[in-house]
């Protein structure tokens, strides 16, 4: 086999290991904690279905690898929660560090393509990444959503902090935003989260 | 909220139960069996990276969709394990049913634009779809190598079964199952594939 292919189905086996990266969202119907690569495939489909709602056009291929491969890093320097403040401090070091060795693995052309998508939504500043961003947001909202906000109240997030987050589907999508902001509304209501 | 936008977060909602049906491929290092939407994640990661073997140029953003989406059928059908026969006699009839009660969710248009895709993938006459079915066939493939052909072992599985499903790769990329014939041809050496 040649050393080319080779490369790029070692590193087919290796993102194997992102459905092992455990998230604090839980599936709807109270289910379990979903892992990385099921996020991933959701905010795929969830891309696909909604870009008519992007602010801006969007390259929709682009829009989904990003989707795809936006945690790999997780692999290594594990998921860090969206809340966690001190998690947070080191998670950019964290990241950097998975983001070498995992692209690593493969051909050095598509080591510098993906770490380029890989930045591009980190960055957030084309429609793309914007876009891809408001997925990130989105897909945990509806699923905490269909659970009553049972992931805010177990770890008494405050309804600052979701905007905080939230705000940042806004840049890709302003008519996602607006029904982000009736659902985090309805919860403030509901008392699944604090408000100040 | 409109009545498109409702439907539209109804199926995303819908979905999410994908990650509930598991397949009887396991992770690599021996894990746990891996569910669809993982499995669909990994098939459009790979369709990604490996797309300069398609036999013939695709439209990538079409290939990665179809990949996401290509068993969502199986929220009500269940899975269907490859080499079993039994099961397969009622397979296409069940899956018919859940196509119909699932993509209805969604607004009509998208429906029939979901539908379209997902039979495409079924048909195999696309470059798209050849191209995606060498994914459905790859990524088990090498997942069951990593762990010592054990997938196969455990179902005692026979070389020509595997090859009567392998050989739909060719169609997709000439140069894939090439690498997919070396590997068979291992484990039958290995004794983890019967042969006649």
């Amino acid at each position: 086999m040649d050393e080319r292919l080779t490369k790029q189905l070692r590193f087919a086996c290796e993102i194997d290991k992102e459905k092992n990266i455990f998230r604090q969202t839980h599936l709807t119907g109270h289910g379990r904690r979903e892992n990385d690569a099921e996020h991933a495939w959701h905010m795929a489909v969830m891309a696909y279905l909604l870009k008519e709602y992007s602010n801006e056009p969007v390259d929709i291929a682009k829009v989904m690898i990003m989707c795809l491969i936006h945690d790999i890093v997780e692999i290594d320097a594990g998921d860090t929660y969206a809340y966690d403040e001190e998690a947070k401090k080191t998670q950019k070091e964290r990241e950097e560090k998975a983001k070498e060795r995992i692209f690593s693995i493969l051909p050095e052309e598509q080591k510098a393509e993906l770490i380029a998508i890989f930045d591009e939504f980190e960055e957030s500043k084309t429609a793309e990444a914007k876009f891809a961003r408001a997925m990130d947001n989105l897909q945990p909202l509806i699923l905490n959503d269909s659970n009553g906000g049972s992931d805010w109240r177990e770890h008494g997030v405050s309804a600052d902090k979701v905007y905080a987050r939230q705000i940042r589907t806004k840049p890709g999508s302003e008519k996602l935003y607006e029904i982000t902001d009736k659902i985090i509304k309805k919860h403030i209501e509901l008392g699944n989260l604090k408000s100040e």
